[in-house]
Order: C-alpha cells, then sequence, then structure tokens
C-alpha cells in the first residue's frame, strides 16, 4: 500500500431541501456578495435558481449573476467571467450547476489573481491562490464539488487541460440529489461512467491495498445497480442519492488514497477526444475509451484486470469484464465505439497527439503515441 | 438515503517512515512550543519516542513530556495533564500513542478553556474551542486520529463517557503503520474488533444506502481478510497498513454517511462493562456484546442482518452470520462470552443501569434498562 496525504477542507452539505443552506453557509465565511455562475437555464426551470435567491435573500447576501457555461467549459467563457467577477465587486463565486459551471468557478477564482488565467493551466503548479468558491451541484460526475481539481478547454489550441491546488477546494458544496430527477437519462448515465472511470484509474493501480480495492469495487457494484435501479424509476430519490455520494467518493480523496495516484491514462485519452469534438460528453467518451485502455494494457497486471472482472462483474477472465462493460453501456443506451461520436480515422493521430501534448498518457503503464493510437482504433473497431 | 454533513479539516499523513514530517507540521501549523503526550513507554522501545524527537529537533521545536495514559484513560490523570500544560507554556498538544493516549490530549486541550474538564462531559454540548492537538498513532482502533470525539473515564463515578465538538479534530495526524509491527496479537485483535464495531453501529441503520452498505460491507471484508493475514505474518507491511486505512474510514465521516447518525447501542454497553471492570480492553468488549446485540434486536430490522450475514460472512440467514462472527473471534483467540471478563451475574444490572444513564442505547431499536440485561445475559452463556 502506498503512502498518501488526505486533507480535505470542504464542507459538504448533502440530502434533500439543503439547497435553502447555501445562504448561511455563505453568511457563516463571512462574504456578503457573490457572483453567482450558471449554465443554460436549466436551473430555471426545475426550481434550483429559486432555492438559491431565497435562500441568498434570507441570508441577505447580495449577487450579481452571470449565465451561458457550456458543458466542456471553454476558456473565452471563463476570461470573460474574470472581468464580470472583477467588476461585480463579489468577495466570493457560488456555481450553480453541473460540473462545468463548478469548474469554470474554479477558473475564474485563479484568474483573478493573475494576469491571464491559462498560465495557471500551463504552469502545472499547485493553485495557492483562489478566491472562495460556493456551489449548489445539480449533476453528479466530475466530483469537483469536494475536489481541488478544474478542468477547462482552450477552444483556439484544442487544449483540454486541468488546474489542481489546495485554493480550490470549495468552501461548501451542497448536493440536494432530488433536484437531478428532471435530468435527461443520458446525463445521469455520463455521470454514472464519469464516477466508474474515477474509482477505475484508481483501482488498477493495485499496490497491495485490499482496503482501496475492495471498497473501490463496492462502489463500482452500487453504481450499476443503481443506474440500472434508476432506469426503472427516474424518480426514485435513493437511487439518485447513492449514485450522488458515490460520485463525491470517487474523487474526493476516498477512492485514491494508498493507490500511488491513479493511472488517468483514460481521462487524458478522452479530453483530447472531447478537445477536437466539443459535443462529446466526458462520461460518454470515458465509456468507449476505457474498455479499450483495458484491452490494450492488460497484460500489464492481468490479475487486477481479473479481479476486476470477477469482483465487479461477475465474469471469470478479464475479456468478461470488457464485454460486460460494453453491454451494460449498450443497455444505457451510450455508445462504445469512436465512430458513433463521428470520429473518423484520420483523427486518430491528432487526438494522440493532443493526449501526450497534454502529458496523462498512464501510469499503471506509459503509453507512448502510438500506444493510445492502437487504443483510438480498438475503441472503434467501425473506424 | 438519509441527509448528512460531512467537514473533516483533519491532515492525515499516512505511510512509511512519515513520523519525521511531524515536526514540519507542527511548524507550519504556526507552533513552536508542544506538550508531548504519552502513555506507559512503548513508543522508547518500538522507535517512535526517537522519531518524533529528531522531528522536532529538526524543526526547531520545543517541547516538555508528560507520561502515564493507561488504555481507558481516567479523568484524575487528565486533570493532571491539564494543569502540566498550563505551566509547560505549550502552544499545542502532540499526543504520541494509541486511541487513549489522543483521546486524553483532547481532553486535555477542552480542560485548558474551562473550571473543569469534567463540565464538557456532562454538558453533552458540541466543543468549539479546545487546544490545537496533532498526533502520531501506534494503535489504529478507536479512529480518533481523525475525527471529533474523545472518551475518558471518570473513575470516582464509573462512568465512561464522551465528548465531541469541531474543536477536537486534531490539526495533523500522523499513521506509520509500520511501527505496528511491535504489537501483541491481542491489540492487533481488539483493534479490529474496534474498527469493525464503527462500521457496524452505522452499518445495521440501513436506510435504502446502497452505497454506504457495500462500503461498509467491503470495509468489514477487508478488516477479517487482513487480519486473518496478519495472523500468519505480524511483520505483514500492507495487511498493518489496509487495517489501519479502514479503521480510519470507519470513524472519520466516510463510513456514516447517510446512516442517520448509527446505533451506538453496542458502545454504550461496552462503555458501561469497562467503565466497571477497566481490564476490559474496549475492542474485546464489543466483541462480546455484539453478536448478543445482534441476536437481541434482529427482528427490528431482519433484512439488513440477514444482508450482513450474507455478504460479510457468507451465511445464508442471521444466525449463519452471528455463529461466524464468534468463531472468527475465538479463533483470533479473543473472548466471546462476559464470563472470560470476569463479568458477575450480580453485576449486570449494575452495566445495564450506567449504560442506560450515559444515554447511547440504541436507535434502530432504543433499549431499555431490562433490553440491556437480557443482551448482557445472551453475551454469557456461563454468568
Amino acid at each position: 500500500m502506498e503512502n498518501f496525504d488526505l486533507l480535505n477542507p470542504t464542507k459538504l452539505v448533502f440530502g434533500r431541501g439543503t439547497i435553502a443552506r447555501i445562504g448561511e453557509e455563505i453568511l457563516a465565511g463571512g462574504h456578503k456578495k457573490v457572483l453567482l455562475i450558471a449554465g443554460g437555464g436549466s436551473i430555471k426551470k426545475n426550481t434550483v435558481y429559486d432555492q438559491v435567491i431565497a435562500s441568498l435573500k434570507d441570508s441577505k447576501i447580495e449577487w450579481t449573476e452571470t449565465w451561458g457555461v457550456k458543458p466542456n467549459p471553454v476558456l473565452s467563457k471563463v476570461r470573460e467571467m474574470i472581468k464580470e467577477a472583477k467588476e461585480s465587486g463579489a468577495e466570493a463565486l457560488l456555481a450553480v450547476g453541473g460540473g462545468s459551471v463548478i469548474d469554470s468557478a474554479k477558473a475564474v477564482a485563479v484568474g483573478l489573481y493573475i494576469d491571464d488565467v491559462w498560465q495557471a493551466f500551463e504552469a502545472k503548479k499547485p493553485i495557492e491562490k483562489a478566491m472562495p468558491v460556493y456551489s449548489v451541484l445539480t449533476i453528479s460526475a466530475t466530483g469537483t464539488e469536494m475536489n481541488q481539481y478544474a478542468v477547462v478547454t482552450n477552444e483556439e489550441e484544442k487544449k483540454k487541460w486541468n488546474i489542481g491546488g489546495p485554493a480550490l477546494y470549495p468552501k461548501v458544496s451542497v448536493v440536494d440529489p432530488s433536484v437531478q430527477a428532471t435530468l435527461p437519462w443520458n446525463q445521469a448515465v455520463n455521470g454514472a461512467l464519469d464516477t466508474m472511470s474515477h474509482i477505475m484509474e484508481y483501482y488498477f493501480m493495485d499496490g497491495e491495498a485490499e482496503t482501496a480495492l475492495t471498497l473501490n469495487e463496492s462502489l463500482l457494484r452500487s453504481i450499476i445497480k443503481m443506474t440500472d435501479k434508476l432506469k426503472l424509476d427516474p424518480n426514485d430519490y435513493d437511487s439518485r442519492a447513492n449514485l450522488a455520494w458515490a460520485a463525491t467518493l470517487a474523487l474526493n480523496g476516498t477512492s485514491g488514497a494508498g493507490q500511488a495516484g491513479g493511472d488517468w491514462a483514460c481521462h487524458g485519452i478522452e479530453h483530447a477526444i472531447s478537445a477536437i469534438n466539443p459535443a462529446v460528453a466526458h462520461g460518454a467518451g470515458l465509456g468507449v475509451v476505457t474498455p479499450a485502455w483495458i484491452e490494450y494494457v492488460q497484460d500489464t497486471n492481468p490479475d487486477i484486470f481479473r479481479r476486476w472482472a470477477e469482483n465487479v462483474w461477475g465474469g471469470k477472465d478479464i475479456k468478461d469484464g470488457v464485454v460486460a462493460m460494453r453491454e451494460k453501456i449498450k443497455e444505457w443506451g451510450n455508445p462504445t465505439t469512436l465512430a458513433e461520436f463521428n470520429i473518423k480515422e484520420s483523427q486518430v493521430e491528432e487526438i494522440a497527439s493532443n493526449a501526450v501534448d497534454f502529458g496523462l498518457t498512464g501510469s499503471l503503464k506509459v503509453l507512448t503515441k502510438e500506444d493510445i493510437m492502437e487504443i483510438l482504433l480498438l475503441a472503434s473497431p467501425e473506424v
């Protein structure tokens, strides 16, 4: 088992009816004016916006608003919001939305203290200074509500890169799973696949860490079981809540403890895919890449891949696990090949170059550009 | 799934060779002088003391020392150490030892700011003010290294009570599992049983919390597997490390999230037993009480007890789980009856009264004094 440090200063407020508490939490943090950062307007349809505003008013918190963050959030929008944050006189940021909204808020929080925010992405150093970020999460998937990371796409340079550091933990994150009842089915599936990928990025590192391995297997099984249950009844609160809690655990330090930092090649490859085609949802991309990655790297440590096939999918050998995972993704209605994203064979080299350029090319097996091209070809028999 | 808040501000530094970092962590916390609190001297035999002192010297931290904390730590000793802490001019406390040492340090930290420390135990209100506590853990069991609780026995009144509150989280806790290699076997077993009990106190609350349930089952299975492995090879680092990490997870907010605060009747009963007979180790007492409690309360929610029997012990019905748990405890060489603690039938009523007096008498089923007496009789067929 590998050494690790764990310090997670985010306060998580989890459960039904908890959005009403965001105002008092911001007040307790000593802030009287916030910039509310949001996406395309779904929070106005599902009552989240009204609940947030009522809570801000109750606690006499002033606010201004900025809208328009999109999935796979982009640098140009972050730069625009940094200007707005400066002009607003906000003392803290309040992200209301999914992972893209919270990640954008984190990037804004950093950008307020440096010349240009992209410098922080290029520097690849821990972020030590940022404006406090509060969040109300509306889609459980990325785990950003309780971690120190943010991912933004530089659309000019086609780079989907991340930043991380102690200043990026949200002060308080409110997760009310009941508001996720109105999410489209495919977004729930993408969230589940993103969560599963976070867990697997750590899991396959193995390292004689029985507690971490069995804990991560149990999280994977719970996600599969709860997603199946949600398919039968989208209004089942407990399925949403269990998925939401698993998504937070997957990337708040719990899943990864003792797992040597994880592998992250699948994330690197997926980022390269959605940098080139922003219509690819992160979770959907991971669902296509991960089984192909397993097929390609399995010989590096067959024991851990066999254990995964047995304990997560009830299979006998590695192939059973890969087949079961692809079948489950199909059953949930999600793509299992790159062809379904309209990715052409001619783009495979560009994607591989992009992934290598960012540097997240694996730890269990460090992948070359050629390795990544092989994986991309395995991911799409129809290419 | 029940609502919950989660905020754990303790920094956990986990792994081989990490004790060397305690000095720099105290310095980073802004403290230049500490009171080192310790037990009976085992840390001088297993090199922990030397490692701590070397680290303090490296970081130019001044220190004074107070020794003599015993298992089931007592109020009189805490009062004595509060005086010493005042006289020492320490800015923080450094607990070096097991749960008893860390809990004593937490009580000292509280007692420095009130007339008499026992008032805090009687008040049963969250502790908001305490001197910062740092810890170097030498026995994984209670989880106190990363939580807000402390248990102390008022020996005059025979009350083993606890305090809790946000000010009681250690600032930094260092857990180097390699130093636990010299622990006597029965202490390792007691630690495993204490950890298992913490998990089960939450687990049996059920509440449609699939993620919490399967996570807790996986922790229980890992503890059993790693303890079995440790029995074969006491020097196996990975077994120690996996047990240590499970012990921290069991009571740092992870295991209990969504589980409605847990039941805690077994803890209440065990505290009453070791208040009357301080020679009973906490984990050993829990190993005797828990199977009897399950036998007595199983009808309250048979589904969850059956699930436990199946998923943790591979049994078909509840009885299989209870039998398997007792067999495993025997196999590990620990007692399974109160008679083995020399507890007499004449003491059963006194223990039950003491437990009711403290108030931890269950949530899944709220126990009366008579219920507790029945459980105590089930726990000891020979009484």
